[in-house]
């Protein structure tokens, strides 16, 4: 690790200048006093590298040094800490990052998706040559989550962690329950306002957030999760008819991931759920975003705010360059990096819950004891039954909802499996998990 | 600063084996294994001081070295950290503090009334010997509200800071606004319930939310503020009648703590406050805290948990001891402690905001005409009125409730010394901010 003595500048080195770089640098330049003062030390960006050196980015980059190749950051001796964000799992990221490690150089990201996939390889590196790598940016935007995780909740064991980790499906849902709007409707809005990106699939299919969940639960649990057996679930599936049933039951939908550590092992899952609508984290309504996490000790805590933006991203980035400058730094995932394998979650239908499903079913006669036969013969027991009349008398189905009592994952696969088969059932059936927290 | 290699034992001397006390021993013994690979380092309890050797804490000291004097705990060579747990701003825990960092041992405290009122004494004593004073534990208990606005939003220019900073009265106004009971008859049912004590003094008029609030304006802003200049006022007043005024109106009612430096500078203050039903701070209930900060570039977080108790405390304790072990430390108020005395907070009546006022009138013709006439007169703009018949024939006067706009605090007040005054108005005047967190 570079060593700088406490009265000289710390120099930074900024990979990618999109919103996220870009806003980074413009609140390092407004608040420098302020963080010369916090920090105990000027921190100073000597050096750029971006694709584009005549894009207008609202700032002037024109004193700072520009490297065309990112990893030139590296080998450039001016530069004491490697700022990347540029984004991905792969590609120059991913090899900045590792070579800056390798380096010695401290490393400053907002890479959820590089400390999902890579965070057990990474932290080894960190380790071996003793260059912090910290990225409080990655989870849930300006929401110290990572910090209070691994620093403010270091004394209790946590029971688990999780929350409303991605503010695009946020939006989505809360706009789908307050207009009745469709899936496919709300999101062409998200789009238009920039909520949404082009291609929104990495948000709404759960990527997003399953990234951010593995980073919290390899925080809360002191080891790396492997990315790859979490569980995820976006919210395609989720219809207009789905908020009017959620609401006549009492709940809210909101997508959430959820890790617990279990006798069976690691549950981690991204999915939607029904909340009561009055839990706290129910409230939680638009690009907001919430962090929970249980302790045995502490009991129930909620973090709440924005998740995305340029401001709060660069106020989490700048965060962590206080932080370095401070000398305050700590093992990726809160201790030191073992030999141990990534920890993998359990897969899937082997938990329990209790479950909503919804199906579109032909309206006559014998449908429902049909259903409620195959339930019965899975040994799932049925809390209660709601069916909607016909809003279109062109169709022949109608929208039936069943709510079980808490069940095996596999016998409620079983029986979607068998209902699915059914004759008189059309479409796939929606299953969306009853959460209490 | 006692320097210790990083494989040896972080020695522990905890003064005061209340619920605290105990409970921190509890936890360091229970979590022991996880502390030590978090921390780097074991955590051990080698000495503890308190009042009396042979009550039954639930925990075993018997092996523990037993100091009768508090400060014996400083000059105990085997002691490396001082942990300050027995209260109070002055008296053995002032002085033990004082003697610990005066001899540069680290000190890790949950007092809030010693650094609400000492702060900035502590502070130089801290940075003159070279020794931290942590004290996560003396602000909401188990949210790590102290860590998120010191280091968290290290980065951002603080708008404002505070939230609902005392879990008795929140407790106390979450009853009365679910049953329409009174303040008395809610309180003696806190005290038999042991969220209130024998002495409420403290809670419910507000000395100790003021406390925390002073703590949480001098990390927000990088100054210690003066707590004597701090705005207190508690919630005795309220009754169960403002609980229904307020639900006709869509608001809730919270004591608030809210620090925000303005153009006329700061302005701090704790005060029973309306809050629009639906904001996120009003769905917090009844023993739990919430904190809430703003800031330029990240907007509005906020933190919600359990703001006592000797599990959250415990662990607030603790997880200040693992930053000392980790060899985080800090400045007292994030930033070096400069010579400037404390910030002192604006006087009363020099702000502005919307008000509540309730009054018990006549109920006889030309009444309302009269209480209008004097707020027009001071120049007070009215929003709404509200009049519930009298409940009880009885008495001759009847609850009035008068909403204004946005006015100046000089303004009210001046008009409701004159309303106080006029023969038609009985008891005094109770006033309510209205605020839009």
């Amino acid at each position: 690790m570079t060593s700088c003595s406490n009265s000289s500048p710390l120099r930074l080195g900024i990979a990618g200048l999109g919103t996220v770089g870009a806003g980074t640098i413009r609140l390092l330049r407004m608040n420098a006093d302020l963080l010369s003062a916090r920090a105990g030390r000027k921190l100073e960006v000597v050096a750029v590298s971006a694709r584009d050196r005549t894009r207008d980015r609202g700032i002037d980059v024109s004193t700072l040094r520009w490297h065309e190749n990112p990893l030139d950051l590296v080998s450039d001796p001016d530069v004491d800490v490697v700022v990347e964000l540029i984004g991905g799992s792969e590609g120059p990221a991913r090899a900045l990052v590792e070579k800056a490690l390798s380096a010695g150089k401290p490393v400053v990201t907002a890479n959820k998706a590089l400390l999902a996939v890579h965070g057990s390889a990474l932290a080894k590196l960190s380790a071996d040559n003793h260059a912090p790598l910290l990225f409080e940016a990655a989870v849930a935007g300006g929401i110290p989550a990572i910090k209070t995780v691994r620093e403010g909740l270091a004394a209790d064991k946590l029971l688990h962690v999780g929350g409303i980790l991605n503010g695009t499906c946020n939006y989505i849902l809360t706009v789908m329950r307050e207009t009745g709007k469709d899936f496919d409707l709300v999101l062409k809005d998200a789009q238009d306002l920039g909520y949404a990106e082009a291609d929104p699939s990495t948000d709404i299919d759960g990527i997003d957030a399953a990234h951010k969940l593995t980073i919290l639960a390899g925080l809360a649990f002191g080891r790396p999760v492997a990315f790859d057996s979490v569980q995820v679930e976006g919210i395609r599936q989720i219809g207009a008819i789905d908020f009017a049933f959620a609401r006549t039951l009492g709940y809210r939908i909101k997508l959430l991931g959820l890790a617990r550590l279990t006798d069976a092992g690691l549950q981690a899952r991204v999915a939607p759920c029904l909340l009561p609508h009055n839990a706290p984290i129910a409230q939680v309504d638009g690009v907001f975003n919430a962090v929970v996490a249980e302790g045995e000790f502490v009991g129930r805590i909620m973090l709440e705010g924005r998740g995305a933006g340029a401001g709060p991203t660069a106020c989490a980035v700048t965060a962590d360059l206080v932080d370095i400058a401070r000398g305050h730094t700590i093992p990726v995932w809160g201790v030191q990096a073992s030999a141990e394998p990534a920890l993998r979650a359990c897969p899937a239908g082997t938990g329990a819950g209790a479950f909503y499903l919804r199906l579109m079913v032909e309206d006559r006669p014998g449908v429902i004891a049909d259903i409620t036969a195959v339930l019965r013969d899975c040994g799932v027991s049925l809390r209660s039954m709601l069916q909607h009349p016909a809003e279109n008398e062109t169709t022949p189905y109608v929208p039936l909802v069943l709510v079980t009592h808490q069940t095996s994952e596999a016998a409620m696969q079983d029986a979607i499996t068998k209902i699915d088969a059914l004759s008189v059932v059309t479409d796939s059936p929606v299953m969306i998990r009853i959460e209490t927290a």
